[in-house]
């Protein structure tokens, strides 16, 4: 029986393996982490909103009725395409077909020592990392005497006006003006300053320009001030520089999030290696147009580690969709081969674009229809628990949310993560 | 305005803050995280039923109307009685009336190094490091083919049968029999060996023994054996020996949990320092009757901290009701105090003792009346979920019991917590 190895349990990865459900294939699902994540909602993990298991599901949980599936926790090194290998850090794994959806990473543009300062919204590990950060500088805060330094630790830097920064902030903006209103004796989050630091000019430069100017009008309400066409030159422990109109400026602060740059997975450099597939700037390989690599009709790449352009020559962005879309189109298109049958090229349904800024606040651009407000928020909400719907917790989460709009209450806001000291 | 200073926001400082609501003082709760941990569900987070904010809740969320009180996220050091001074690792706070509850920790017999193969339940990293360890074990169970080490992957060794151990072994037992069932492919986790090692003659030993052999029989309807009579010897990363009848067996496991010893907290040895008071052999503070420290009438330690006696003569439990019935009445007594009147000396009622053995089956002793199975299991639940009633994520947590219980499902079976390897 065909063996199709599958290398990332993300969305591309996992929509890939579940519409494989019943083919008469064997596959390997091999994945780092147990459980696949649904990163669209880290920021939620990251302001205490939600838990780490609210967004992610144990693949085992979530394959478990799908006996012509074996998931693996490994960790692939190499790939030998001559003899059809995928190489473990501890093992080997023989393929006929095999499915590369590693994903992206941030980047830090050439500043790795930057991380230390600024972490980015990747992993279960980074939301809790950067909940911890955000937490504490309020306590800290509450407990400072200098003026100065009370306003270096209510000061929140996000670098990046794309989704996920938009959303960090907005959110950062509720959690300030409204979680933790009642929380301290000495200080008022309320008068937190959170930027947002966009090198374009404008912020959600992919989304419409209509849109872009809807959500920095909600940021603004939210006590968030956007900072476009600035770039960030330096990170320190407490500060930051910005760079805009040719003139620097630093930002007296303890908590920046890095929200601005992502990089293929190391993976791709591995596949240019073994197959010499091209990779883009971002380090993406090239696909051909039915996401197999040029040459190598067994390799399909799909999701944020492929580059793939739709009818009007435009790159693929890393978002969900089109990692569900590719994986489902690889999916089909095996058995479509198996069967004798020659499959059709990939082709893109682009469904919209959506973010969300706030409570009860988001912008959407839904089949050339745009909208805000509660309107765009509702949607926004929909369409994700539909996602959610595949998996086990939904109503666990619908739940979750309902609770927390109406009480507007965050209980998962815990400082975790270092060893408590040893008292 | 009397200020009074409280170290610790676990059962018995928080309760002690609760009742000082509306009284004439000023308080100050100190605490080196930020959250109230329900350390008797801690077992359900490291075996993925619950998550950690299942059973955390914030301290400036239980207190934020609590008008009398601040919120400290400290470290305490040092008390000075003489000056009536806490010393902070970054300051300090002067206080009228000090209440120190600070609780245990675990204790591993003089070996030290055990710790790191065997950790214990204490906080919630405890609790998802073990998480950790349970389930990657049964990944590393799945991928190997030597079937020695496959069954010391599925070898799990739980040290001490009190109510954490027989707690987190019939869980064990059922994840293993029930929730992983469909899971592998090349292992059956039902055929996972759990062993819960007791040193005295039966597990639950405080409690009455008609209980401990329904305990002992619903465990081994789980399939878990009970060694009693054994302690351990030595533990390595791959094994652990036992001794029992002067016979000394290796185990080869690589999963063991450390439910056996607990110790006072250093802050014990601190206030033995600071006022001569006697500390017990576990570090326990032998305090007054009313449960001051002797000669300095300002200052108290409750909860698992105290060494205290009941009317018998019997030490009390380190158990959340003692806690809880300290707490309110110190901040009673003080309020007392305050007006002039002569408290009453502390009187414990005990309302009795239980313990949870899995789905639908546990033991209790309450009021001399002594039940097991889906009676005593909906009386844990019930009073469970009366203290839960303090905080605002009940409804969210008893929604999760009620999905899990009847899905049989654990949603939170995620491996986190180690960075995950860079590819």
């Amino acid at each position: 029986m065909s063996h199709i190895v599958i290398i990332g349990g993300g969305f591309g990865g996992l929509y890939a393996v579940r519409t494989l459900k019943g083919a008469p294939v064997q596959v390997t699902l091999i994945d780092r982490r147990n459980f696949h994540l649904f990163q669209p909602l880290l920021y939620q993990v990251a302001t205490g909103w939600l838990s780490p298991a609210d967004i992610a599901s144990p693949l085992r949980a979530v394959l478990k009725r799908q006996r012509n599936v074996q998931v693996l926790l490994a960790e692939a090194i190499d790939i030998d395409g001559t003899n059809r290998r995928v190489l473990l850090k501890d093992g080997e794994v023989h393929y006929d077909t095999l499915i590369v959806a590693t994903g992206a990473r941030h980047h830090y543009f050439g500043h790795p020592q930057w991380e230390t300062f600024a972490p980015s919204l990747k992993t279960i590990e980074d939301a809790t990392e950067i909940r911890r950060r955000i937490l504490f500088a309020f306590e800290a805060a509450e407990r400072e005497a200098d003026p100065e330094r009370v306003r270096s630790w209510l000061t929140f830097v996000i670098v990046g006006g794309g989704p996920t920064g938009v959303e960090l902030a907005g959110t950062l903006g509720e959690l300030t003006k409204d979680t933790l209103r009642h929380d301290f004796r000495h200080i008022n989050p309320a008068e937190s300053h959170i930027l947002l630091v966009e090198g374009t000019d404008r912020i959600l430069p992919t989304y419409p320009a209509e849109l872009s100017a809807k959500a920095a009008a909600a940021l603004a309400r939210l006590g968030v001030s956007v900072r476009i066409g600035a770039t960030v030159t330096d990170i320190q422990p407490d500060s930051v520089i910005l760079r805009s109109n040719e003139q620097s400026e630093k930002i007296a602060t303890r908590t920046v999030v890095w929200a601005a740059g992502v990089q293929a997975s190391p993976l791709g450099r591995i596949l240019a290696t073994a197959t010499g597939v091209e990779l883009d700037r971002a380090g993406r390989v090239m696909v051909a147009p039915d996401l197999s690599i040029p040459g190598h009709p067994g390799i399909f790449v799909i999701g944020d580690l492929a580059h793939c352009r739709n009818q009007q020559g435009q790159p693929l962005p890393g978002i969900a969709p089109v990692a569900i879309q590719q994986g489902h189109y690889v999916a089909e298109l095996i058995q479509q081969r198996l069967r004798g049958q020659t499959p059709p090229l990939f082709h893109y349904r682009d469904r919209g674009s959506m973010a969300i800024v706030g409570r009860a606040e988001a912008v959407a651009d839904i089949g050339g229809r745009r909208f805000s407000g509660l309107l765009a928020w509702l949607a926004w909400l929909f369409i994700h628990l539909i996602h959610l719907v595949e998996f086990e917790n939904r109503i666990l989460v619908f739940t979750q949310w309902a609770w927390n709009y109406f009480t507007r209450n965050r209980s998962a806001r815990l400082i975790t993560g270092e060893p408590p000291p040893s008292t």
